[in-house]
This record gives structure tokens, sequence and C-alpha cells, in this order.
């Protein structure tokens, strides 16, 4: 697919369309220029030959095959209310057909959304060669940093030279991202013109969860008004928190889990080698804890908490830090001083305490916020325990003061707490150290504890997709290019059984409006695609449960290493084990 | 070498023989153990079998060439004088032999000292396999957990099933590593004890430059003293500041930059899809900026800082905020309002002006420390300014407050600052930000500036060695065995010509004494081993500096990717963008 000759000419092509993004430069002349002055590593260019592997159902001549009608996971008058043209649509499948059918050349657009993810290049990669496939005709248009390029009106063509340039690399730099929620019928007008304007039949959307429900309300705004433009979405986020019974995984978390991994793994060979470090390592994932637990699953932690299950059991900060203090202490007794713990960085506000006291601070410094800040810092902590209910006093109270400095100062435009600037992992860190200088005090505790602290999040978000994410994004993006050609809207697309070779894989179409259910989201009631948490009765999690206690007493390190694309395909071709789990029988 | 059936059993027995390194497991059934209790990773399975390449004048039998009396790079006088035994010794190399000579079966002492480096497993590998060879009786004991093993009489013998199982892997676990350092006669004589105990004809010490200084002052008291014990060291740190005319580069230094580089080209994509955040990057690396610079030549960021530059022109902490500021406001007037800056972690050090605070600010506070603790939080700062000479004092007054409160707070047990805790990374973009409001007030910027902190350090130390360790390792320590057999002493393991293929490597041994010159060290003139800072004259820096400009204005990032074991050549076998530039003619 990719023309090792056109290589050289489509470089410099790519350079010149987007942007600055890379400029011609002028180098001096320098004796050592194989080594500087590249363009792109030797890994790049490698990797760049890789075929990503394809369904067999997508391989030759595409067959649909409709199930029956659908329904939304639940409020099914309320949502079929609001999607009349896009709800209770059937599942479809794909499977290998037997007549090829003439299609016309068609234009398509096509979308990058929110944070990045490893893969999104392969599903523009995918949706291109199959458009291409159908008709060498057609064309795909980007649209340039995000959702807001449709409206703005920025795009650009995406033709083959440069399609080949990002093939199975991260990033989603192709045509850039942005987190403009498209929501406004203004905004869908806006939109209209330009694929108007470029004769778009069909949209596609790569995003998360609220991305994908957006897209399918454009897709029934545009149905409604009959425009004859699809809206297709594809699940994407390295959270992990896109996924239900349909939807096996959302692309970039399995590459994801495997970078913070192979770092995790340094981090406890380290450990294990100097036997003298706690390192509390906190993870991406705000919403969820599939990037922390899929972790532990790979590199067998001491202790990794669950946001999830902290929130079931309603555990206080304390609680929390209790046990992870028990488990330094019953280590450094065995003689083992050092130890990791996995956070992740949500975890704040899965403490009901610690939530109950973010909305009090946040509503009495929105009417206090001036009487506040005119205090000298020194009584500021004062003043806040005086003011707030006797509760939420105690556990300000217990904080440490650099973060309950960071509670009453660091405040988003609307005057909230920004909590994903706090740093859980100093925060816990500095909780257990007090609590072991109690315990030394009390003679309970006669070791010592140093701790180092990490926060790996941008580290993952952009590499280069693992063969598993390569290949399903590849398929994804096939897949679209598919339920386009059989003229489906609102869809998102599906591709299924991927613990199995790639091959077996199936391919299909799952009507968004079937995930979706009515949750309250800014004081009203939308209809959204279901957030997936960590199931604490699912496999991954029991598995993880099953082995904690010897993980913290013991140590078990694993060290995955770093992604391989060249290797062996037990080590090159795994899934996470977080799938892997979901999926056993 | 590794025998695939031996396998199972052996990783039983190492399990048994490191204290609780791993101990047997009681683990409930569960349905999905192939994924979960691991042991090890696919990875290190499939990487166990990689056989490192040797230079060819080590494969089959080996023959000595020595070369003339050497001197030490300077102070001959007194270092001759202080090495009356190793001093002046010639330098050798190993050829190809032709009659193969019988050896006694030897034992054999090997010490890990210092911080982790990946390949540290394999130097004792390529040592184990070297002196069975010479005589399949010879045994190999490791003392655990550093130098302090020796001194303290702990060791573990070091079995074929042992080594089999840490081949190719990173950290130091399989014996341990410390800091202790061997530098009293007490110390020498008590590893002379479990020496003799232990029948052991020759150590072998992996470290950076101070060990193998105390190595050579080792190998001097033991032969003063006719033991007949040799001393031999292995020039090991990731910091690549343990280099000169002999020893090309130190080992781990290439796989720790390649995994720094790896997450930092990571970041980059990121930083370039988003297009929306500066990142600010510390790189471990105290006393010399070779892994700043090294990452920057793998990477391209927009702005890198290298600590000798700094010093030799004197720069000012707002010299280096100012020139950060302004490829800010340069790229924003471009429409860039992203890019990434690499700092080396002990920049600090080299400000002169922060040097001189510090200097001031240790001595006030060693007489003032109990008055300053009295003072109130919020008055220590104008107290402390009170009470600084006037240029410290104005130095003191532009930090912001968190930096501040740490030079006074944070001090180590001998009152001084701990400049290792300073977040260099938020402190400079927080002089950042409060220069580009200044300037947003003056009308010379207008735009917005966000940043992300990043520090990397434990996430490289211990991984699994890339191709160049792994072999660069194993020939160290297999070259140390040849120095054994040729009963040398106060020498370090040489292995050059390491940017060619392995096969034409040379090996050899540089006396120790020949690196030494004398410098003062907590007031007291020492002999030591020259450190090697970044030269400001040399290729790497002027193949940096040629193209900095280019890369702060433009976007030039590479991303490259984690370490490949398994592919082709010129991704898996590349050596650092360094040392290429350091040995092209």
């Amino acid at each position: 697919m990719i023309k090792q000759k056109k290589k050289e000419t489509s470089i410099k092509k790519v350079e010149s369309t987007f942007k600055i993004h890379k400029k011609k430069r002028n180098l001096p002349i320098f004796s050592n220029l194989i080594i500087i002055n590249m363009k792109i590593s030797a890994l790049q260019q490698a990797r760049a030959a890789y075929q990503p592997k394809l369904p067999q159902a997508l391989k030759g001549v595409v067959k649909i095959s409709e199930g029956s009608a659908t329904k939304s996971v639940a409020d099914e008058e309320a949502i079929s209310k609001m999607f009349p043209n896009t709800y209770g649509l059937p599942i479809v499948t794909f499977e290998c057909g037997e007549t090829a059918v003439d299609y016309p050349a068609i234009n398509i657009g096509v979308i990058l959304s929110g944070g990045q993810a490893p893969g999104g290049h392969n599903v523009i990669a995918g949706l291109f060669d199959g458009i291409k496939k159908l008709n060498a005709n057609s064309r795909l248009y980007g649209f340039l940093m995000g959702p807001g390029g449709l409206v703005d009106h920025k795009y650009k063509e995406l033709t083959a030279d440069i399609i080949d340039e990002y093939r199975n690399t991260g990033g989603f730099d192709i045509i850039g991202s942005g987190r403009t929620k498209l929501e406004k019928e203004e905004q869908f007008e806006k939109g209209l013109e330009i694929l108007k304007e470029l004769n778009i039949k069909a949209l596609v959307i790569i995003g998360g969860d609220d991305s994908n429900t957006n897209a399918c309300v454009l897709a029934e705004y545009y149905a409604a008004k009959n425009t004859g433009i699809q809206v297709i979405g594809c699940p994407k986020t390295i959270d992990g928190d896109l996924k239900n019974a349909y939807i096996e995984t959302s692309f970039g978390f399995d590459t994801a889990c495997k970078v913070y991994s192979e770092v995790i793994g340094n981090i406890q060979r380290d450990c294990n080698s100097a036997r003298k470090y706690w390192h509390f390592i906190k993870l991406m994932g705000r919403s969820a804890s599939h990037i922390a637990l899929e972790c532990a699953l790979q590199t067998q932690p001491n202790i990794c908490i669950i946001s999830e299950e902290v929130e079931k059991k309603a555990l206080s900060l304390d609680d929390i830090v209790t046990s992870i203090a028990q488990a330094v202490a019953d280590r450094a007794a065995a003689g083992n001083k050092f130890g990791t713990v996995l956070i992740p960085e949500g975890l704040i506000e899965f403490i009901p305490a610690m939530k109950s006291l973010i909305a009090e601070l946040n509503d009495f410094l929105a009417h206090n916020g001036e009487e506040y800040a005119a205090i000298k810092p020194a009584e500021q902590r004062e003043y806040i325990i005086k003011n707030l209910s006797a509760d939420n006093a105690a556990v300000y109270a217990s904080l440490p003061a650099g973060v309950a400095r960071q509670l009453t100062l660091d405040r988003d435009p609307h005057g909230n707490v920004q909590v994903s600037l706090i740093e859980t992992e100093k925060l816990l860190s500095e909780m257990v150290a007090n609590k072991l200088t109690e315990w030394k005090k009390e003679g309970k505790f006669d070791s010592s504890f140093n701790a180092q602290h990490h926060f790996f999040g941008y580290e993952g978000r952009c590499a280069a997709p693992s063969n598993y994410d390569a290949d399903y994004c590849y398929a994804l993006g096939y897949t679209a290019s598919q339920l386009i050609a059989s003229g489906k809207t609102g869809y998102m697309a599906s591709v299924r059984n991927t613990t199995a070779p790639a091959a077996e894989w199936t391919a299909g179409g799952i009507p968004i409006t079937m995930m979706m259910n009515m949750e309250r989201r800014h004081g009203e009631m939308k209809p959204v695609i279901q957030k997936a948490l960590v199931d604490l009765e699912g496999a991954p999690f029991k598995a993880f449960a099953a082995q904690r206690e010897t993980w913290a007493k013991e140590t078990c390190y694993v060290y995955p290493g770093p992604i391989q694309y060249f290797g062996p395909t037990e080590v090159c071709d795994k899934t996470t084990a977080t799938l892997a789990l979901e999926q056993a029988k």
C-alpha cells in the first residue's frame, strides 16, 4: 500500500500542507548530518511499512447483514422521542460477499475529537483505504483541530501522500484535535454549509463517549432535515471508559496502558534493586480506573487503588492512607523498605467525604471569595475550618497544608476547585508519612519511609499504536467506510472478537442510541452514552482482588518492557489483560 | 548458552536464593491464570534467549598485548606516589590467540555500586561466561547490596541457573546495589577477611567514577599488602560522565537515554497534536548534561538547556527565563502556543548566581537556623532577604515563593539545601509565566501560556538493556574475566570502537590511575577520575548548537519510539547520537 519511492516527495508535500507543522529548514552544512536534522526516526520509518491486519469479512467484497430493531439501554421513551430518525435501528454486521457492487465516488469528512489516543491516524488510514477501494475517485477531507474545524470551515484534503506519511504513527497531528463540543443547532448549520460546499456525503467523528453522543445528535439533526448527510462515530479514549456489550474496547487504551506499564515496570525494577523508596505513581483516568487496573494486572505492584471500589465502600481518605501505611509497616517489618502504589487520577472525586468537602468549598468560596482573599495567608486555614460544616471541617483540617491550599486557591473560571491539579500522589505519600510518624511514637512502626512521585498521562497518549491498536483502528476506519457505503447514519463502528487473531474479528455497526440513557449534566437531563466504570464484579477486578494481598506483602513485580513491533507474536500481539479477562469464557 | 529446559527449575531456585525477592505464592485458584500470577513478562521471556555479541578477539583463544608505560592525565607526581604498585601500568589489548592455555579454577567476587544502570546483569553474565570458559570449575560470588556487602560479609554464589535468569534484563536486583563508599582501611581489611575466606582471587567492581577510583585505591592496598587479590573496575553510569579517550561511554547511558527519548517523543507528538501546552521536562543528570543533550539530538525539542554552557557563559536565572520566554513569545506570534523544554537536573548548581546564593544560605542558616525557625512563615522571606548580601538577596527576592521556601526548609542532615528536591521544571515555567505577564502589560506578548511538567529519572535506570548495552556490558564483563586471567589489577575494562559492528570492537584494559587527577573533595585533595562534562567544543554539542535556533522557531520534533529488541538492525542496533558524533571522523 505504501510506495517507498513516493515517500521522499510525500514528506515534503505534507510539510507544506499543514500550516507550520514542518517548514523547510535552512540548516548549516554539518559533517555528521546522517544522525542530525532527522525528519523521522528509524523506528517510524521501519514501522511505516506495517500493513494492519483486517477481519476476513472486510478483505474482499463486503455484504451487510441486518439484525432486528434495537432499544436504548434505559429511558427508551425519552430517547426514542429525541431521536425519531436514528432510534431503534438494527445492529449490522459485515460478511464476506460474492458480488461486487459499483459504488459511486463520494466525498467523506473526518474529525478527531478530544484527547489524543494512539491509533487515530490508522482509523483515518482505514477509512481512506476503504472508500478508495469502493471507488478510487472518492475523496477524504479532514477538519482541522477537532469539531471546531467543521464549524469554522477549516479543513484539508487528505490525499494518499499524506495518509501514507501517517500510517501506524501516534498522535492526532495529521489534522489536529480539539475539545469544541458539537451541541448547538447553530454549529450544526455552520457545519452543514461546509459539508454541502465540499459535497460531503458522510462525516466520521472519532471521539469518546461525549463526542459519540454528539455525533448521534448531529446524525439525527441531519436526518431530520433530510440533508442526506450520514454521521458515523468511532470509539476512542485511552481511559477505556467507552465500552459495553457491543464495543469491546475503545482504541488507544491498549497502547497507552502498555507505555505506562513499561515505565511502571522500570520503576519497579529500580525499586527492587535499590530497596529504599516507595514510589507513588498517579495514572491518567479521571472518571474510571481502567488504566490503573490494567497496569496493575500487567506489573503486579504492591498496591493499586481503584476509585470505583473506594466509592462503593465509601472509604475515607484516612481509610486509604491507613491501608497504605499498614502495607508500608508490614513490608518494613519483613525488611522491605520499598514498594509501589498505583493511583488513579480521579481518586479524590470518588472519596465521598472529599466530594462533599469540595462541594461545600465550591459553594462557600463562590459566596465568600472576596472576604477569603483579604485574609492573611497564615490565617486562611483557620478561617475555612471555622466556616465549614463539622464533618467537612474535620476532613479539611486533616489535609496537609499544600493540598489544603490547592483546594482553596486553584480555581477554574467557574470558581470550582481544579481537582485535576491536586497532586494526589504527593497528598497520599505525605499523609502516609504523617501516619507512620504517629505510629512510630506509639511504637507500632520502627523503620523509615521515603517516597518518590510520578504522574503518567501525556507519556502514553501519543505513542505509536501497538499492533493491536494499529489493527483495531484500521479495522474501525475500514468498517466506517462500509457503514457509509451501506447508507447508515447514527452508528458507531464496531469491531469485535478482538482477542482472536485479526482474521476472525467481526465488523459491523451499532446504533448509537442503543448505548444511551438519560443523565443529569450541568443541571439538565440529557441523552448520553453510559460511561463504563470498573465493574467490581467483573473478571479484571476480581483477578486483581484475588492477588492483591499477596502483591502487597511479597514482591511480585513483573516488568513488561516497551511495546515491540517486530518480535514474536506472543510479545507483539498481546491484548490488554482487561480485555483478555473480560472475553475469557 | 541458555538451556531452555533448565529454565523452569532455575526460576524456582532463583526465587528462594535472594532473600524475599520472590517467595512461593499461595494463590487462590482462578480461571484465567494464563495472564495473571505472572512470574516474568512475555518480552522478558523472549529476550532471555538473546545472545549478546562479542568482539572477535574475545570469541576464541585470547592473547594479551601490552603497550608502553602510562601516566595520569595530571598531577603525575602526587598520583604516582599514592599508587606505587598500580601507577604507570601499560594499556593492554586483547587479540585473537592461537594456543589455548590451561587456566586454574579461580573464585571471583563481583559488586554493583551506586545507582542502577541498564546492563549491569549482562556485565555479570559476561564475567561468568568468561571465567567459566577459562575453567569450568571457577566460581563467581556476588556481594549483596553494593560495596557494603563486602564489608559486612553478605554474599551469595552466582550459579548458572541464577545467571541465566538475569541475562539481558534491567535492574541490579540479582545482587542489589548500594552507595557505601569503600574508602577506609578498616573496610579494606574487613573485605580481605571474606575474600580470603571464600578464596577469591579477584574482585570486579561495577560502578561510576567514584566507585572506580575506590576500586583502584583498593587494588593498590591489596597489591601493597601482597594479598594476591586483583581488583578490576567496569564503567557504569546512565549520566554518561565517566568517559575519556579510552572509555568511549559508560554502560546504561544508551538505554536510559532511549527510554527518556521515547517518552519525550510521545509528549512532543501530543504537544504537536493538542497545540496548547508547553512541556517542561527535567531529566536525570546532576553533574553533567549528557542525557539532556543526547535526548535533544534524538527528539529535536524546541529548547534544551545545557548546564555546562550556562556555567561557561555565567548566565543568570533571569537570562535563562528570558530566553525561554522569548521562544514562547516568538512561537505564539507564529500561531504556535506549544513547545518543549528539556532541563538537566543539576541546572541550578551550574548557575553561578544560584550557586552563590545557595552557598550563602547554607552558611547563614547553619548559624541562624534556630532563629529562622522561630519566625512566622509569612515573615521568613523578608528575614532572609534582609540578612543576605545584596546580590544574593536580589536573586532570592526574584524566586517564586515555592522555590524560595524549598531553599530554606528542605535541608539535608548536614544543614545543606537539598538541591535535588528543587523542582527546576516548575521553577522555570513559573518564572517564564511571570515574565510573560510582565511583557503582556508592556504589549510585548498577547497570547496565552500553559505549562505541563515532567521529571524522568527512575523511568530509565532499570530498563532492559538495548542491544547496544546488552552487547557492550557482556563484552565488558567478558573483558574483565580476561584481565583477571592475565593477572592484572587496578585496571578498568575497556571496550572500544563500538560504533562499528560488535565483531570489530576492541577489548582491553586501561590502568585506572591513568584517568586520575587530584581534586578537592570535602576540603581535602584526593586522587579522582576526572568527570566528563559536556564538551562545548565537542561534536555532539556543536551539532545541537547548529540547529537549536531552527528547532526553537519551527516544529522539528522527532519521535524515536520505544527500544526495539527484535526489529531491523537500523532500528535495534543504533548507538547514541552522542557516541556516533564523537566517533565520526
